[in-house]
């Protein structure tokens, strides 16, 4: 199942994605006025609504045509800072070396970060340049882990029933706030420097552990392209050892790091302009494409 | 004024907190229905409630006794992550080297990092031990900043326009992870491992910036004993440069660092056992006072 938030007559609302991404059925369609108003809302609720969602027959010609509703990002207002990997593939690691300051080499241990954003940007919103704040912004595809049910010390075996499902994420890095504050946090969290979607895609739908084509574009000239298998931790062993002593509650965000590729690789560097138009595509999610404004 | 969350027959509410520490007076009993239910939200509507409840008279035996009521953090749900500063301290900056893995000497740039706390301790809660996860629990008195009014770009001659007011946090942290992660967060985040309170002080009580006694004991052992006015990056510093691309929201609490004398600066280390009773200390603010289990 595709789940998208879109925007429509001025209300933000959650919709089903059918017929090849064609059209949106707004859960209110489907389950009357007490149909959960956010994402969040209906992934704490899936365990009672989901099964009834899943079984219903949707006919041609229900709901919207996604080209009328704006799609936001489907979860646009995370309820905590959204959980990030560093230096997850490989080929990533040495190229990230630039950055300097940290441990050098493939890490031992998940690097996890946080990035902090009020209002994540979907799948046909701009990202805005931020001139002045940073002269260094970078783009890095990535899948996203969307928490389900809420828990800590999940062991191995565990993690696939704590899974919701997927989407795919625009982790927009500012490298030089990345260095010169030492820690990450900054450098990861200006205003919209995050997109995300166009949908999350349920669990069922995904073959475990995912083993995706991830790859990104700028204006059309292909700069990321690796399969998300190629993780150095993969997710069950991020969300089993993020979770040691930790709970992780329904509707958190997992971005599970990026390939090789980013701007900062490229000699010279790369970097992100006003109107560059970034594209990240993973199989079976879609694609994310923003504008850099 | 001094503003609390409390429990009192199951219900958390907010309330003042008056004649010595010793009685509270919900707001609800100085609003009515429409008094706010959080402390969040009455960070929201101060300029609106802010200048009743500074006129209003409290006559001796209204409220609640202290002791009769649960103090729980003031603000116990952080609507997104903690901001903390790391070697904000210039006596710090040299125990912490210990830490590895990240530029030494003095910062030229101020260290963010973020602690993702689903509910924040209060002064007469506990704090976990969190034994099989981490092997070097230790304490860290701060100086938290809670914003009042949205914003972003701060300049330097506004940033106290933007400050509600002031509380204590100890930022509890785990130095393995710390380590073993190289970036902070998952070191900062186990849950409950922070603790906030008593109070939140209006910031018209205190004179800007703010030169305060602050100091750390456990189990009664004086360990931290600086001047909030000594931080390397002060007040009007941090909330201008962590603003810039990047919108700060009323009840964001940012956690301005620690001096010397946490656990990772003794040799041998001094971490924290169960039935340690660690009180953190600021002139004007109160005593934050909680025990590890």
């Amino acid at each position: 199942m595709q789940l998208a938030t879109f925007s429509y007559l001025g209300l933000e609302q959650v919709g089903l994605v059918t017929q090849g991404y064609t059209r949106i059925v707004p859960l209110s369609q489907l389950l009357g006025v007490d149909a959960p108003a956010t994402m969040i809302e209906l992934i704490e609720q899936w365990r009672e609504l989901g099964p009834g969602l899943q079984a219903v027959t949707i006919l041609p010609g229900t709901g919207l045509p996604v080209t009328d509703v704006g799609l936001v990002a489907p979860i646009p207002h995370p309820r905590r800072n959204i959980i990030c990997l560093g230096k997850n593939y490989r080929d990533h690691v040495e190229e990230a070396a630039v950055l300097g300051g940290l441990t050098s080499g493939i890490p031992t241990a998940p690097v996890y970060f946080s990035k902090m954003i009020d209002r994540v940007r979907g799948s046909t919103e701009s990202v805005p340049i931020h001139t002045g704040v940073t002269s260094m912004l970078d783009y890095e595809a990535e899948l996203a882990v969307i928490i389900g049910r809420a828990g800590h010390d999940i062991d191995h075996g565990s993690v696939p029933e704590h899974i919701f499902g997927y989407s795919i994420l625009n982790d927009i890095s500012e490298r030089d706030l990345q260095k010169s504050h030492d820690q990450w946090f900054k450098g990861k969290s200006l205003d919209f420097a995050c997109a995300m979607g166009p949908v999350i895609v349920t669990a069922d739908e995904i073959a475990y552990p995912p083993a995706l084509d991830i790859r990104c574009s700028v204006n059309g000239e292909l700069r990321q392209k690796a399969v998300t298998s190629d993780l150095i931790f993969d997710i069950t062993e991020i969300v089993s050892d993020f979770s040691r002593g930790l709970t992780l509650m329904p509707g958190d965000i997992i971005s599970t790091g990026t390939p090789a590729g980013v701007g900062m690789g490229f000699r010279p560097f790369r970097w992100l302009k006003a109107g560059d138009v970034v594209e990240c595509r993973i199989e079976g999610i879609g694609a994310l494409r923003n504008t850099i404004e």
